[in-house]
């Protein structure tokens, strides 16, 4: 069976969330069972190895699962992207629009260092509206984007178009 | 230096967030220092292995940070408690209350079954209100509370009240 399609079994469809017209993709059976996520870990994780990441970026909420363990995998310190007022210290903000409306995200001005070569981490790529947001606040605090890693990517929404030229890794496509 | 000192030196007090009179407590410099968070996530996740969890349950969204490395560590899967209206299918729900106001947590009807032991991992106990209603949440899904782990306790707030007898641990406390 390929990677692709283990990881598959852990995904659940639900038709109908959070509208109409929509399908799900519900990563909870992933995160229930370890070792099919320490196999989606360590596949994102061996990958971003090569790109030589000096820290990853996790987007909120769900991003933040998959983040630290990678980070920690890769060896290198994890940053949190938020939403809008979560962050208690001085911070950047950028503004997207996403599947379902629109919103912005920050991160500690201090976060990013100039040099920087950061890996973004997210659950899942749909249009690339956060994805691309996150690529602005790393460049804007002075660092690059050595990567995109997500566990599953929407090929019909073509977020990887909105992502630059950094390369992406997405281990479950639909 | 003892654990809870050499932890304490990541952790940056912020006075007047989110509102005037209180310090918050910001753990992103822990989550960026990778040596720092191996030392967290080992400290609850040796103390945890004593329990013999069969579950992790982390708490939206900084608990998520904290609750798929420790889950990974002890080979156990882990299952999101998150705000309404995010979990996509069937779930169950409790309300609480906490430092700046009032709020409910879901957990999806299957995370947990019936004999799970589960760990509540979130990254800070203060009132206690969001983990008495995570363990709420597990006990009406089936499951029993064999601990919680936190890295920081604000002690003059008394969550351990709210919490019960199952054990607790906190790295850091205030």
């Amino acid at each position: 069976m390929s990677q692709a399609d283990d990881l598959k079994r852990f995904i659940e469809d639900v038709p109908g969330f959070p509208q109409p017209g929509i399908v799900f993709r519900d990563l909870t059976p992933l995160l229930r069972d370890p070792g099919a996520m320490r196999r989606a870990i360590e596949a994102l994780g061996n990958w971003a190895a090569g790109l030589d990441p000096t820290v990853v970026v996790g987007i909120e909420s769900r991003g933040f699962l998959f983040g630290v363990p990678i980070a920690q995998r890769l060896g290198v310190g994890m940053v949190p992207v938020r939403k809008p007022g979560k962050l208690p210290r001085s911070t950047l903000r950028e503004e997207y629009t996403l599947e379902y409306g629109s919103n912005a995200l920050e991160m500690h001005v201090d976060g990013i260092a100039p040099g920087d070569r950061a890996l973004i981490v997210d659950d899942l790529l749909a249009t690339g509206g956060t994805a691309a947001a996150t690529r602005r606040l790393i460049e804007r605090a002075g660092g690059t984007v050595a990567g995109f890693a997500f566990v599953i990517e929407l090929r019909d929404l073509d977020g990887r178009s909105q992502l630059g030229d950094a390369p992406v890794l997405s281990l479950v496509q639909y």
